[in-house]
């Protein structure tokens, strides 16, 4: 169940809330976030839902049938959408390209690639500074200086960052220079890490488990926002099968289960999914029809010289070709529900 | 390798082609289909293809590095294309819908399913009379008498048949009344099944296995082919995973692989695939998108009273506005590839 | 619901059964085994039990809450015991090793097998002579001549013979020279060579699908348990995974919970299952202390020169002390299930 | 490639012997962990090994083909042995089970565990103060306190500790209440969590990923030894596969595989690893029999009352039964490999 607050609820509004709780068993959980108050109570019983309703400091009521609670639909039918500023949102009709390199390589690579995102009119820049790699001897990213020149850059020119965060220690110093935090696959259930994502006010993209389940998605995006943080999309990128003709098998499936089941923005990443340059075009467009809300796709001036990631990055002609053919797709799936 | 023969090679010639291939160690397969002659030469040396590419009866000489070899893109650049008669074809930029109840259930539904297809323009019903079922005690079809009626309504208005064939034994009575034979996943690796549509000739679609790897079904393929029946297509309708919010992961990463790969055409099935009636139009285009030359979709008057599927069955009012959908995505599609 | 049914139930006895059942609306399917007479009835009515055990002809009556019936150890608690004759039986406290090539070759590799088992105190010999290969061009096996040079050495000598049928046409003439009908793991739903086998009094050991779920299993036991063969042997070959580090995943959680849900026998398969010779042996044994009743193990003389499988197959010495270590562990195991 | 340097190598000898690698260029990660001084020097160039060999400061050089280096077992052939003190070691022979419950819920818990182990000679206790759960409203754990008082009333009786570590800042409050951190399934690629155990002196048990790959555990591994820690061991809980009948799929394959490829201890978790009480027996039987070096059991005074994993977990009758059976399988798989 969840309880809406009033925003100035009293105390003693409280207390008698918190008493009749404990009548019927159930166990609140407060939920502070940059928008609103709310209590996500747990419990088994059955009972009148007007018992809470009717009391004074509360909002609303919903009973949620969902494990997860908050980023169910079932209580907030409306898309939620993410606003980066700038007239860039993500969500409730609002679709947005995000491309970039795998790994911010210098100031030059940084400079080419966002005069080739304003050019095509491509608000978002992906990029890594903080690498997770398999091997403790691979190149693991340039870290926050690389960060503070990369947001320098994109901010002059109107260009949103979007950038991976690997563990709490970071987050404070690169708060200032993200504008969405990334949360990758291996730390899809780091929860630490999302607990800590829930109390600060910047957007996160939560990215699918290798092998997680869309209610393991789902849960981790409810610690964001049970810890405050209501601005969260989700990001299917590939699950982790038996086939080893491509890197990962891409999910489609899950997004529209995903859509049906949450008001958070879901983003295709079909570049990670696929993992085979020659592929990414088709899965990219396939997955706008399947009903994303962003695609995210990995761009470089040249893919053969990329540090990490080159065999699946499409250089820069490519992704203006691609870049227009997402768009044509969008504008028809966007009549197809009218 | 891949040799061509000429349709009037002598005897003489190739006796000698023979010598040449033992000489350099290569055991011929020789594979008479409803079309040409060849001979799938297996072998490890390195030799120059000149010395083969230059005799008497050689009418074209591939080397083709893949394991599988007739179906492969490798030697046959051009898209196959299956034509099923009176304009009705698929492969090599002509694209179709197949669409149908899971189960044949009697007259009735075949001539209001047919009424529906006609009146939206699809050229295809799918519809089973033999029934692979999970428990002995399920229904599995009407059988041989169901297909003739099936064949007979269906061939009257001008629509083509799609059916499953289980085993060998069912193939000679059938043969009549389909116009496309369909190997369920669970046949997927039937080989004598193969062995024995590669002797017929009426187009096969062959559906991935339940975890059948894209190697497998190209291998399935192969079994067809070396048999004699070039007519064949290939149909993703999801695997199996870890995954349990929806029946199955349907795996569109295999589409524009297989496109690659093959020159035979590729199937979506995303009534199966992700089997929940809400879902299958999103994944339907997005199946379109990723580059299918056909759609197999699941209809029926009324899915809740459908023998089987009904789950993931869509009505007729539902399929005439995905039809729609489909065809306005397809053309788009085309477009991108001109 | 299982009813078993008097021998010489009357005429009479039979058609008020079938109105009681028709009363409460239970579908009856009517089988008869090389032993016994049953009806398995579906249907969803509660009602009482005492009604139909009550009635004339009715030996016993049970109801089964699994979706499969016959095989459930729901109604047949003590344990299947296949008797191969000569004293060779499995299940029910009796093991088996079962040894021997993948592929039969010829008349010097069956003798030298045989004589290798009959030193080593083996008493089922295993070996194809229809082999399923993923590729066309690939040797399938020496077929119905190499199964009767086979069997005739074999019953010689006192050995007794597994072997796979890959389809229905073949059941016949294999069948007076083979002691256990093989179904592999591609054929694991091929439900009309199941319905086939069922019609055979031979016992048949089902391997598991590639990606076959435990249920599924069972199901196909009960396709040849209700066409009438109780003979059913159940084996785990390994199931397909992301794991790249061995052939198959060896899956023995299966075994305690087949052991649990079925009546029938369970054999594992270390050979295929990991796949890779030297990890035959420590399989093998942890398939013993997980509970099977039998094990298949791949042996030739020579490994490195076997027609198929080569890398997972153990020579004769490594063969041996296999054998001895699996039969002290066996010992081991009993003592602890007394 | 793998360099041993003598503890006191020169910084004169040190500069040569960098100026070499640059030569072949070959990049040097230095690597200092509580035993030794080691480079693993990157690189492609062929070379001759006595180039470096033949150095001064050089103890010992190896070239590793796998990808991870240093837990590799093709330059350590010799086991590692992990030294907890008091006689409690494991690997090279020596066999632990380790027992206790899924989470720590208080002192009379604790107590009652610590009297059953030593009443049964285990020498080493499992239990949780930080859990990592799916959902953000479940128990997540008695915290530090829990652990200290754990501890106490563990290190008073001589048994030794196990417990997870969820994130980099609690190490340094747990190190002096902890014998082995355990690294969970859901951090097993938290890269920053297992640099920083690399950089304390006490043993880590790292479990394989939800669906991480063999591989993947032992680049985890080499996180932590390259960081400079040795003392590590690895654990198999099962694997995420399509089948339900259990909760993970216990991959006792991984066991004889990872033997062969690391010379680190490897430990079996039945518990996690079926899930399910009635069949955790036999699992833990089978890993044994497959080669384990240790087990992992969950155990609870009246697991129907635990506040997580109940119905994993044995009580402790069951317990001690199963602690007898390990031993004397135990004692026979030894006696199989000498």
């Amino acid at each position: 169940m969840i309880i809406q607050l009033e925003k100035n609820i009293s105390s003693t509004a409280q207390d008698r809330l918190e008493e009749v709780l404990a009548e019927i068993q159930y166990k609140p959980n407060y939920i502070q976030t940059q928008y609103q108050k709310y209590i996500v109570a747990i419990g088994k019983e059955e009972f009148d839902i007007r018992q809470i309703g009717g009391l004074e400091g509360v909002q609303d009521i919903h009973q949620v049938s969902d494990n997860y609670k908050l980023v169910s639909k079932k209580w907030k039918v409306e898309d939620t959408v993410i606003d980066l500023g700038d007239g860039v949102k993500i969500g409730g009709g609002h679709f947005q390209i995000m491309s970039g390199p795998c790994s911010i390589e210098g100031e030059a690579q940084i400079e080419e690639t966002v005069a080739h995102l304003v050019k095509n009119n491509v608000k978002i820049m992906r990029g890594g500074v903080y690498k997770p790699r398999s091997s403790p001897y691979s190149f693991r990213g340039l870290g926050l200086e690389g960060l503070q020149l990369f947001y320098k850059i994109c901010s002059a020119r109107g260009i949103k960052i979007i950038t991976e965060v690997m563990q709490v220690e970071q987050i404070e110093a690169m708060l200032d220079y993200v504008d969405v935090f990334q949360v990758g696959a291996r730390n899809a259930q780091n929860f630490n890490l999302l607990d800590a994502l829930g109390r600060v006010d910047k957007p996160v993209m939560l990215k699918r488990g290798i092998s997680g389940t869309i209610d393991e998605l789902l849960y981790a995006a409810e610690y964001v926002f049970s810890n405050g943080n209501e601005r969260i999309m989700l990001c299917e990128r590939g699950i982790r099968s038996f086939e080893k003709a491509y890197r990962n098998t891409l999910d489609l499936n899950a997004i529209p289960i995903l859509k049906h089941k949450t008001h958070l923005p879901v983003v295709v990443d079909p570049s990670h999914g696929i993992g085979i340059r020659r592929f990414v075009a088709p899965m990219a467009l396939a997955g706008v029809m399947s009903g994303a809300d962003a695609l995210i796709v990995e761009t470089h001036a040249c893919p053969e010289k990329a540090f990490s990631d080159g065999q699946q990055t499409l250089n820069f002609q490519e992704a203006a070709v691609l870049y227009e053919q997402i768009r044509s797709t969008r504008t028809l799936q966007e009549g197809f529900n009218r």
